[in-house]
């Protein structure tokens, strides 16, 4: 048996949100998982530490677009025109494609309050290496980490009302119109 | 032996905070909280569910503060005013004689991812608790959650810099300090 299977990784995360959604995060043992993806334990275990980060991409594969983003904005642009032009490049991850997986995927979420844990855990991860690189190209605190949280905010915010609308705008134009309501919510009086 | 016992709780809250500060959050045990406490784990167990939860006030107990601060503001004010006078009217819990537990407790979330993911969950909930009142006065989506996170991530950032000087100035200036800042790195070109 070949110690690498071709899609072994994409047929397991499918096999295992498609068993969640159905039975229940806590329900479904990694011996299901495996079985409905045709593959072993010992697979699952190659690409997964646990049943959790099934859902997750690592760190590193999420946050680079946003980092690329920040590194090409021009040098003068101001810290919350860069997290915005960041933001707003790395909606391309998610299109018509990834509809259907990410709305399954976050009603999951929604319903395991571990799960929750390790999302807000995924956003507060992105802040800070944003402020990073912010603070790399020479932005002063607090500046980098308020532009850097209001960024991630904004994601979020927009990405609800993405995935509660199956027909919605793509998410980049969403993002658009949510960063200039937040420039009007923050605004001085 | 009665029932209650006068101080237990705050008793229980101070050993667990120096033995995790010493020893670690994961070598601790129950067991050794209440011994250090002078009361039995069944004492420990009348108030806190586990171990984690001796860090953290209920949320109702962390959150209220924050409604009433909503509640009180006038009624033709803008959102993130609102928020705003919330959050430094509930900066007054922290004060010089809370800084020192809030310092060591700090230090011990930032050494366990456990606590991390269980602190920004409170976060989250005050967040949304904070984005449900505004909409409670009418204010209506995006603006009541994006001036509810920002509210949040004001807090945060204060927060830190608070614990960080020792003789920094009281969190409510602070805060309002960073409300400004926020407003300068949110404008619009």
């Amino acid at each position: 048996m070949a110690r690498w299977e071709p899609g072994a990784r994409e047929r397991l995360q499918i096999a295992a949100l498609d068993l969640y959604a159905a039975d229940g995060f806590e329900e479904t043992t990694v011996a299901e998982i495996a079985r409905s993806a045709g593959v072993t334990e010992r697979t699952f275990y190659r690409h997964f530490a646990d049943k959790r980060e099934v859902l997750f991409r690592t760190n590193d594969d999420f946050i680079a677009p946003y980092l690329e983003g920040v590194a090409a904005a021009p040098a003068d642009a101001a810290p919350l025109a860069i997290v915005s032009s960041a933001v707003v490049a790395a909606a391309a991850f998610f299109d018509d494609r990834t509809a259907d997986y990410a709305r399954k995927r976050q009603s999951v979420i929604t319903a395991n309050p571990e799960l929750q844990e390790r999302e807000l855990l995924k956003m507060a991860a992105l802040a800070s290496a944003i402020a990073g690189a912010l603070r790399g190209r020479g932005i002063a605190e607090p500046a980098a980490t308020l532009a850097a949280e209001s960024g991630v905010t904004v994601f979020r915010v927009s990405f609800e009302l993405w995935l509660a609308d199956p027909d919605a705008r793509p998410l980049a134009e969403i993002e658009a119109g949510v960063f200039v309501e937040l420039g009007v919510v923050t605004a001085s009086p």
